[in-house]
């Protein structure tokens, strides 16, 4: 299991300094290191050896911890063996080719170039999900359970299905407000005030890292070494609002119980509570109006005068668009829910490839009330299939929900975080989080996690709760 | 062969981002990162199934390529074989006390604090080279070849006896001489102008690195991206220095036959090799007086006016000192040559650990005429023996030898790199280097590719006309 957690970390570092550090032609070299270390990876995780030794510990008298780790152990060395390696190697084969294609096929507008990887890699999918799926399981549950395992399909259909039509109640609500514009913040003073909001967080050098990349990420490799990137090209507020989430991705890791480390169950446990983590920092600390005191002091003492209210409005400000990564905190999960329904029916042969285009623009319609003016800015616009990824798209409102969750449950425990965050004090939420959440790190799969840390399954009420009022502008 | 290659490279990639990245935190997982990564090697470079393949490979009909990569793999796996993994545990093991016991005595300047370490890595060494010395061939022999293979010590002892006895005289004629002051150049000036230096002789952002380490340094990660390092704390030209021996270092991984990438064959072929790479950027052309002026310029362009002659003194001025790292370039073999004395001397038994210090005052009086005032400013400078590196020193010397007589025999070539080099001309000199040296990655050994390359095996008289000037002051 140590051995296991250190490739996976050399991974990680690997693909931080490909994004971060790499000189662009190295990436050939690059690849082939990646891949050698995921064929070790994959011989070492589905050797009949480990299977031997976790039938031997069956029969042992284990504590606690061990029984956990050999519980899990088991499954992903159950659920990795069901894979034929030619399999895994086409898959990983025909990801590289479908973001190739994605990213062409985007830069043209052209769905008809990006088709055919695409019905690839749902066919791929379709053929591993199938290897993975349990007795009277569908497909698609399976290709759910390697990012979330125990989250089941029917349950994501009823939560999403209640979750939309509140939204697009709220957002036919919004369309009445008009958006503040959003103040234009150089370059150099987002960088300046990010980095001292990241400071009276935690971020110090002996531990963590900050670096610039194109598309905002977090790697860790192990707990005191942790390493969030942002960007500061867009002007405005979204280094503030995404370094926070990333800070919440990294403070989860950094948190999970040190006992775990180098074992099996010393990361994350999956993508809708890692997504729960890094909303609750960015929408929760970083979209609350007493944080935008401390923000806003920042900005000002980089040299960019607003006021903390103006700032609060420009972060919580809705707006019906056309892409995701840029949507406010209200339209995000509409986005996400569009995503879930077609990804669904495609795996499920309900929608063919062909057809996606169509089904996205009305999509958006009916769920955020725009007309989708080409593909680009539609089904083109995410890396996800293109790269053979069904199934992750959910952990994104997932997320969105827990975090609202957590958080009512958090000031239900502490009180008020308003004092607090005015004074940029957050380390009640850090011990907080770290007692409730982090530190189970894979001991406890997505619901119970829910349960164990709210006392009730996920829900969407929290998040509307949370959102309502923005509604109102 | 792909497979160890790869995972040479992500060993390489562990190790630069723990110096020049990784928050100082993250050392305890990093060390685990690299063990892992060690034993995975370890496991794959001496398995039966590799010596079995070799052995089919054996009878096959194969080009000269496929041959070479055979003969070597099969020698590279025998002397692997060769060492039980106790003991090669136990090295390591020792290495790591070592370091850290080294750095503690060098602090309190306190050698009795380093004995017992140093001890315990002769004897290791010793049992080491047991292991791996051939019929009738000396325990240090066997030390040496893991650093140049086929490189025989009484070559050596004699080579290094001739060159010491002639470069004592021309220090005795240089006492004379009074040294120029080092220029002060800051610190920001400096990083300019050997940024703007590297970009001339072909450092480009798209598939280099130049970043700031402790210890300058060069670590390749396939042929497109190499990266070098430097420091520029002295306020003196040792940055200037220090940049072209890394690119020189850094040059000979990236001219290596593309065809020999990711085999056995795809790197520089030895220690003494690469250091005569490095030793050729410094001496013959970081320190060329018509190189000086390319550099004059760059320190002028940067805000620090200088007159290139000026700059060339301080670049060869003389001055018998105590640290090898900041000897000049005709005293640097003096320091090499007393190492290569007393580590033969403690291997092959005939000095014990505890008569170190006095040996190398005695050395050190003898060869450069210097009262060592402290063990801290003597036997205890070098990091090597606490690591337990034996063997290693003396390609330092034998670098700078081979780098002279290949800079004799590409003037020969060429005619007089001269007027090239006011120029910053130095594209002849890579194509030079690439096809008499570079390309060859492994396939050659050390003696077999300084034949090859000039005529003649390794001899001193080139690097001794190279110096004699020095000298003169």
């Amino acid at each position: 299991m140590a051995e296991l957690a250190d490739l996976a970390t050399l991974e990680m570092l690997a693909s931080w300094d490909q994004l971060v550090m790499m000189p662009g032609e190295g990436a050939t070299g690059r690849g082939h290191q990646l891949a050698t270390l995921a064929r070790l990876t994959h011989e070492r995780a589905t050797s009949d050896e480990l299977g031997e030794w976790l039938s031997e510990l069956d029969g042992d008298d284990l504590g606690d911890l061990e029984r956990d780790i050999v519980r899990v152990a088991r499954r992903d060395w159950e659920r990795a063996r069901r894979v034929p390696s030619d399999l895994a190697a086409e898959i990983s084969q025909a990801a590289a080719d479908g973001q190739e294609s994605w990213h062409a096929a985007r830069e043209a507008d052209d769905f008809s170039a990006f088709a055919p990887s695409l019905q690839r890699n749902v066919e791929l999918a379709q053929a591993y999900g199938e290897c993975l799926a349990g007795e009277g399981e569908s497909t698609y549950q399976a290709l759910l359970d390697d990012y979330d395992f125990g989250l089941r399909v029917e349950d994501l259909r009823t939560l999403f299905g209640s979750l939309s039509q509140s939204l697009s109640a709220l957002v036919e609500q919004a369309r009445g407000a008009s958006a503040p514009a959003e103040p234009a913040i150089p370059a150099s003073v987002q960088e300046q005030a990010v980095m001292a909001t990241l400071r009276r967080i935690g971020v110090d050098q002996s531990s963590w890292r900050v670096d610039v990349s194109a598309h905002p990420f977090t790697a860790w490799m192990g707990r005191r070494d942790t390493r969030v990137t942002t960007r500061y090209g867009d002007g405005g507020v979204e280094s503030l609002l995404s370094s926070l989430h990333e800070y919440g991705h990294a403070l989860y890791e950094r948190q999970v119980d040190p006992a775990l480390e180098r074992t099996n169950l010393g990361t994350g446990t999956s993508m809708s509570i890692h997504e729960s983590q890094s909303k609750l920092w960015e929408n929760h600390v970083a979209r609350h109006p007493a944080f935008a005191e401390v923000m806003a002091a920042e900005l000002t003492g980089a040299g960019f005068s607003i006021d903390p209210a103006e700032l609060h409005s420009a972060l919580i400000a809705v707006e019906p668009s056309l892409i995701r990564v840029s949507a406010d905190p209200l339209t995000y999960p509409l986005h996400i829910v569009l995503r879930f329904e077609l990804e669904l029916a495609m795996i499920e042969g309900d929608l063919a490839v062909s057809d996606l285009p169509g089904a996205w623009r009305e999509g958006i319609e009916r769920l955020l009330g725009l007309q989708v003016p080409s593909d680009a800015l539609g089904c083109l616009q995410d890396i996800h299939w293109g790269g053979g990824s069904f199934g992750y798209f959910p952990s994104y409102a997932v997320g969105c929900l827990i975090a609202a969750q957590l958080w009512e449950t958090l000031e239900r425990d502490l009180g008020s975080r308003e004092e607090d965050l005015r004074r940029g004090e957050v380390a009640p939420i850090r011990d907080w989080l770290e007692q409730r959440v982090h530190r189970h790190g894979r001991r406890l799969d997505t619901v119970p996690l829910v349960e164990g840390a709210t006392g009730s399954g996920i829900e969407a009420e929290p998040f509307l709760r949370y959102v309502a009022p923005f509604a109102a502008g």
